[in-house]
C-alpha cells in the first residue's frame, strides 16, 4: 500500500503494543494476543497482516467484507464487523488510527550533523542531534534547539530562535523570529520580513520601520510557502497549537490564539486579532484591525470587515450568520426567477 | 522586438521550412520560395524580414498597414492584406504562430553537466544530457530522465522521480512525488510537503500520517509558487496535460484529470475529484470531496461546494450556473434601486 | 522595547537633530535643546528617552498619562499633552514619526562583499559596496547596481539588471527583468518566469512562447511569495513608487502604474492595465485585459471583469460602486427576512 521508496515502515507490532499505542482495547474474545501486525491500511485495502478503522456508517458495506486483520471501532458498530476480525474497540476510531499510523511510520530524520555544502555562522548554537540539510544556511547568533531539523537551502536568518524538535522545510526563510517547540515549517514558508507599513502621499509611499518579531509557540505548524510578516512596533504571534495550511497571508501585528485552524489561500490583515480555537475556512479574509472572538467559525471565502462574537458562525462577504447567508442565497434565487416569468 | 540579452534566436527560416513549421500553406504565387525570415514579430511592430499573425477581426486597419514580410491568416481574410505580403495560409493562424515563435525561440538549456556546487546524492540516478544547476540538491535514490534542467537551488528529494526532458525552476522543492514527461514546473513550486490533515481535539489537533504520494503525468505545467500536498492514504493525481498557473493550492488526495486549465490563485481542497478538461478561473475554490465533471467551466472567483455536472458553467458562491448567476446580479442591482425610490 | 537581538539603534538624537530629520518644530518653550533621545516607542511604552507620536483622537487618555520624552503632534492636539513632555508639532505626525524610526533603525546591511559559498558568474557585473550572501547565484551577463544586497539563496538570472541600493531577499529567483534603484524584493518573491499563455485545444494546450522581459522601476517594492511573469510579445511593467504586499500573482503584460498599492493576494491577470495611484484592496481579481484608471479603489475580494473609471470606488463580483454594494446588501437583508415572515 504504502510506496516504500518514500515512507520507512516500523513494527510489527502485536495487540498489547496497539492497545497501547491506541488508548483502544481489544473487544470480545482475546485469543491469540501475540499476533502480529505489520501495516495499516484502508478499510477496502487492508488484508489480514493490516490494521484498519471504521467510524463512518457510509463505509459498513466496505467493512462487512473487509479483508483487515484488525479494526478500530466504536463498540456499537462492531456487530458489524466480519467475524475473525480482530477488534480494538474506541469511542474516537479515526484518532486512535492516527495514532497507529504514527507508530508504523514515524518519520523524522535519518541521520545528524551538519552537511559540508551548509553554512553555519560559528555565532550560532546547534543543539544536540540536530541535522542541517545541504545549502541550508544558518546565521550569527541564531539557536536551535535540540534534535531540530533543517532542510536543504532554507536560510535561518541572524538571531532567530527555534526551539527543540523543530523541523524547517527546504527553501524556507525565517528572520526576526522566535519558534517554540515541536513546530513544523513547511517548505518555502517566509517568516518575520517587514510587513506591509506605509503611510500614502503624493509624493510617495512612506515606509514606517517594522520593528517588531514573529513569535510563535508550541506544536504549531505552518503551511507551505505561507508567509507571516513581522510586527510593527508589538510583536507578530501565533500561539500554541495552531495549524496553519498552505499559501496563508498574515500581516504585522496579527494574533491568532491557541489551536485555531487556518485553511489555505486565508488572508489575515495587520493588527487583527484572533481568538482560541478559531476555525478558518479557505481563502477567507479579514480586514485589518477586526477582533475575532473564542471558538468563532469562519466559512470558506467569508471577508470579515467588522468583530465576531465567540462562537459565531459566519460566511459571506460582507459576513453574516450562516444561516442568514443560506436564506439570502435562497431569496436571491428566488427574485430572479421571479422576474424571469 | 525580443531583447538579445534574454532570447537567442534561431533561424533564419526559409517559406519552405516555415510552411512545414507551421503546418500552414504559401497562398496565393508562391514567388520567391528562397526568401529567409529571420524573426516573429506583432502586426504593427513587424518589417519586411518578421513573421506575423492576422486572426482577430478588430485589427484589420493594423493589418492593412503593416510592414510584415510574411503573416499567418485565414482563407478568407487574405483580402485583407496589403499587396506583396506573403500570406502563410491556415485555419489557425495563432495556433500556427505559436509554432513557429517556437522555432525562432526554442528556450531550453545551454550546456550540460552538474555545477560544481550542486549536492548529488551517489545513490542518485541522472539521465543522458541533464543539467543541475548551481546550489541545487538531489537526494538519495533520486532519478532524472534524459535531458532533464534542475535549476539552481531547486531541492529534489529523496526517491524522487521527474521523467525525461523536465524543467524544474529556481528554489523548487519535490518531495515524495513521482512527475512524467515534458513536464515543466515553475520556480518556488512546492510538490510532496504533507498534507493539511489533523482531527481537531480539546487537548490539541492530532496529525493524520500523510502516506500517500503526488503522482504527476506528461506535459504537465506547474505555475511559481504553487503548492500540492501529497495524499493522506491515497495519493494526489494531476494528469497529463494540464496545466496549472502560480499560487495555487492543491489539497491531498486530490484527483485532476487530463487537459484541465487551472488559473491562479486556485484552491482546490482535500480529496476534491475534477474531470478531464475542466476550466477553472482564477481564485475559485473547492469545498473538500467535492467532484466535478468533465468538460466543466468554473468562472473566476467561483465557490463550488457541491458536486458540478460534466460540462456545466457556474459562478458565484455557492456556485449556480453562469446564466442564473447573472440574472441574480440584475436583480439584486435592481431590488437595491428599487428601496432607493 | 525594540528587540536587540535584531535590530542595531542608531542615535541617541538631539532635538535639533529631530528637527531636521522630521520636519517637525519644536513648540512652546525650546529649552534644553542639547537633550538627547535615544529610541522610539508607542504612546503606552515610551519613556522619558523615548520620542512618540500623537495623530489618532482615540489615543487621547494614552498621550494624557504617557511618559515620553517628546511627542510628534498637530498644533491643535497640543494642549492634550502632559506638560514637561518636549512637543514636536507637524501637520503629519506618523508621516514624521515614520522618519524619526528610520533615523534610529536604518536597517541595511552590515559588511560588504561576496560570500565564499555564493556562485557569481564571472561575466556577472557587480557594483561597488555590494553583498552577496552564502548559497546566492549571480548568473552570467547579470547587472548589479552599487550598494545591492543579495541575500541568501536568492538566484539572479542570466542577463538581469538589478539597479543601486536594491534589496533581494532569500530564495527570491529573478529572471528575464530589469530592475530599478532602491527596490526591494522580499523572500520568495518569483519574477520573470514565462506567463500562462496557452492555446487550448483537443490535442493538448499549445504553449505560447513568452518573448517579453519584466520592467521594474525605482522604489518599488514586491512582497514575499509574490508571481510576477514576464511578457508574451510586450513586457509587464510595474512603474515607479508601487507597493506590492505578499502572495500577489501579476500575469504577462500586465502594466501597474506609478504610485499603487496591491494589498495581500490579489491577482492581476494577464495584459491588465492599472493606472496611477490605484488602491486594490487584498484578495481582489482582475480579469484579462482590462483597464483600471488612474486613482480608483478596488476594495478587498473585488471582482473586476469590465473597465473601471478614474476615481471610481468599486467592491463586489462582478464590481458595482462601493455605495451600491452596500445598499445591495442592505436590500438582500431585507428580503431574506420578509421571506421567513
Amino acid at each position: 500500500m504504502v510506496d516504500s521508496r518514500f515512507f520507512k515502515v516500523s513494527g510489527p507490532f502485536s495487540l498489547n503494543e496497539l492497545e497501547e499505542i491506541s488508548g483502544a482495547k481489544v473487544g470480545g474474545d482475546s485469543e491469540n494476543r501475540t499476533k502480529m501486525f505489520a501495516d495499516v491500511a484502508p478499510l477496502n485495502a487492508a488484508g489480514p497482516g493490516d490494521v484498519t478503522f471504521f467510524e463512518d456508517i457510509r463505509y459498513s458495506p466496505a467493512l462487512a467484507v473487509s479483508k483487515a486483520g484488525a479494526c478500530l471501532i466504536r463498540e456499537e458498530d462492531a456487530a458489524k464487523a466480519p467475524t475473525g476480525m480482530v477488534l480494538l474497540v474506541t469511542p474516537q476510531p479515526l484518532r486512535a488510527f492516527a495514532r497507529v499510523a504514527n507508530a508504523f511510520y514515524p518519520g523524522g530524520a535519518d541521520g545528524v550533523g551538519v552537511h559540508a555544502s551548509a553554512v553555519v555562522d560559528a555565532s550560532a548554537r546547534i543543539g544536540e542531534g540536530c541535522r542541517i540539510d545541504a545549502g541550508a544556511v544558518v546565521g550569527a547568533e541564531a539557536e536551535l534547539g535540540d534534535r531540530t531539523l533543517i532542510s536543504a537551502n532554507a536560510v535561518i536568518g541572524p538571531g532567530v530562535v527555534v526551539g527543540q524538535d523543530g523541523f524547517v522545510g527546504a527553501c524556507a526563510s525565517l528572520a526576526f523570529c522566535i519558534i517554540g517547540e515541536r513546530t513544523y515549517i513547511h517548505p518555502g514558508v517566509r517568516i518575520g520580513q517587514d510587513g506591509f507599513g506605509f503611510i500614502p502621499g503624493r509624493d510617495g509611499h512612506l515606509k514606517v520601520p517594522q520593528l517588531g518579531r514573529v513569535i510563535i509557540g508550541d506544536d504549531v505548524e505552518i503551511g507551505a510557502n505561507t508567509t507571516i510578516d513581522r510586527g510593527a512596533a508589538s510583536d507578530t504571534v501565533i500561539e500554541d497549537g495552531t495549524k496553519i495550511d498552505n499559501l496563508v497571508q498574515i500581516g504585522h501585528n496579527v494574533r491568532l490564539g491557541k489551536g485555531c485552524i487556518v485553511v489555505a489561500q486565508v488572508g489575515i490583515s495587520g493588527s487583527t486579532t484572533v481568538g482560541k480555537g478559531v476555525m478558518i475556512g479557505g481563502q477567507a479574509g479579514f480586514a485589518g484591525h477586526t477582533k475575532v472572538g473564542d471558538g468563532a467559525r469562519i466559512a470558506a471565502k467569508t471577508g470579515v470587515i467588522r468583530d465576531i462574537e465567540p462562537g459565531a458562525a459566519v460566511m459571506g462577504y460582507p459576513s453574516v450568520p450562516v444561516r442568514q447567508f443560506f436564506r439570502q442565497v435562497v431569496a436571491l434565487a428566488h427574485l430572479a426567477k421571479k422576474k424571469d416569468a
